[in-house]
């Protein structure tokens, strides 16, 4: 029995150069890309270059027993694109470095990039550089610019008093699809197409470049990130970099998809874990109510659901509005430490 | 016996906003750093925009056991600045992503950003993000930006026939120094100064930025790269780049430091060796001969020892003139693979 090559086999340079080979030849504002000791790009240049850098680990970020080598090429662009997108940007230019297992086969590195590259050419991004060198466990780090090409970036900290507070999309099917995939989750046959949506949500997120560009363009949002760390940890960013303000939120049913809905419904997953769960790579952002009207053109333009939420409050703190019109603190702790279990 | 804190007990958010604390605000050029989805960047743009980056893995490109954090936080931002010197860039801004084990030491991570900002400070760098994670190897990604001040930058393709070819500096000294700090050399006590030379040759290389620049803005040469993989090998990446010329070298003795020639001389090591180990952060570049004496006021303004080793030939390969005047073909397999053994 044959082994499949492995990158061993094709070399660090034998893998550059038929990286080389597959790529378009730099073009428009990329004058140089991969082979020399620097990439070079003349962007037309308006409001400044915004840049954006993640760092995915084997084990950590990703289990390598049910992602795809295509689903992780694409995720490794997707997340960084999702970080653009919260600043209203237009991606340009990428940067990829591989630490990777000198055992890994070679038809799995060519499916990781060709599905990243497939993304990258979809938002229009060259990839301009990057680093492959040898290591036990796979890391994947990826460095992405792109252009303030509406003017100033969207940055998280500008939310006021009284402004409204949107949310795109849904939140927790990227939760619920790790568990799927984990297999933590019984799946009964009547939810076998929703369980795919949520596996799917996990492994292949949407980043929201058009709908951030045209929000950017709008000039109507005050504040805006990404909610890569669960909505209510995401939403508490939000609040302290406008200098510690609050949040009072309509209804504690945060937009959910049907397919959520149905797991939440079966008593399978509790609430809080969708809010938590992070990795929803939706844009959260606010507003002052006298662009609603605007913000719902958009919502439709970009052809993505936005939900509001909630309004910003003088008060620190994450509130709920109850039926009977009294409040209820909401106390979830959120988010992902990288350093703590 | 209490243990020293870890990064544990630190947390990622309290690393990054430790960070914060530490960094200088984000100043000139640099509109928003560390803290956002994205960093802002906002160049007074002329001739475009530089950008490299590498990955270092513990046990591949470093080992901890006679690396000491400083000397790792200084290498890692080190070899960046050689890849911009290289292309005679001015550096700007920095992302530097970490992947950690949870165990390791919070005096270890502070000594290792203390020499990395500290060599920043010194070369005028700002860091302005990155990604902080966890992972059971160390892994290290930098990416640098710069710019092309002086105008077009040099790129590796440019040598023409009867160009002159330049080394800055001396070759062969970190591969001493490695040698040396894996314990694999012996040294006399007569040696024991130029031990620690060596030494720090390789863990503290000097990245020749000011040269570069004063080389860009003379408009004197003609291609140019950092010796990362081995003079020889770099010889040959800059000949195949030009599109498949050779080179004709003066002497087999290139440039040694004293330090070198002390080890050479006591036969503790071969010459090919010091002509491939690599890692040599030096510049080699080609210039036309009528640019000699603007190449000699450089050196001397740069402080930098610049030596002519040769010239450019139509012939392929590079050959060695001998001194009964015949030609040696200079067969050194050289350079660094990262996938192959």
């Amino acid at each position: 029995m044959k082994n499949s090559p492995t990158i061993a086999d094709w070399g660090e340079f034998g893998f550059i150069e038929a990286l080389r080979e597959r790529l378009p030849k730099a073009s428009g504002d990329l004058k140089l890309g991969i082979g020399d000791d620097a990439a070079w790009w003349t962007p037309a240049f308006d409001h400044g270059i915004l840049t954006t850098t993640d760092m995915l680990v084997e084990g950590v970020h990703f289990d390598l027993s049910y992602t795809s080598a295509a689903d992780l090429g694409y995720k490794s662009l997707a997340v960084n694109l999702s970080d653009l997108a919260a600043m209203g940007a237009s991606p340009s230019c990428v940067y990829l470095s591989l630490a990777l297992p000198v055992r890994l086969e070679k038809v799995w590195l060519e499916s990781f990039i060709g599905a990243f590259l497939l993304l990258a050419k979809e938002y229009g991004v060259q990839l301009a550089g990057g680093d492959t060198v040898q290591a036990d466990q796979m890391v994947i780090s990826v460095t992405l610019c792109g252009l303030a090409l509406s003017g100033k970036p969207i940055l998280r900290g500008g939310a006021k008093v009284a402004d409204d507070i949107y949310l795109s999309g849904t939140v927790g099917d990227s939760f619920l699809g790790l568990k799927l995939l984990q297999g933590g989750l019984q799946v009964p046959d009547a939810l076998n197409q929703s369980a795919s949506f949520l596996k799917n949500r996990h492994l292949r997120p949407s980043p929201r470049i058009a709908l951030g560009e045209m929000l950017a363009a709008s000039g109507a949002v005050s504040a805006m990130l990404d909610v890569s760390d669960g909505v209510i940890a995401d939403l508490n960013h939000l609040l302290t970099a406008a200098g510690g303000l609050g949040a009072e939120l309509d209804n504690i049913q945060l937009p959910l998809s049907p397919a959520g809905r149905h797991f939440l419904a079966a008593e399978q997953v509790d609430y809080a874990s969708l809010l938590t769960g992070g990795e929803d790579y939706e844009l959260l952002f606010t507003a002052s109510p006298k662009w609603r009207a605007q913000i719902e053109m958009i919502s439709a333009k970009a052809a993505v659901n936005l939900t509001r939420i909630g309004r910003v409050t003088a008060v620190e703190g994450v509130f709920v509005m109850a039926e009977d019109g009294s409040r209820i603190t909401l106390c979830i702790k959120g988010g992902y430490d990288h350093f703590q279990p």
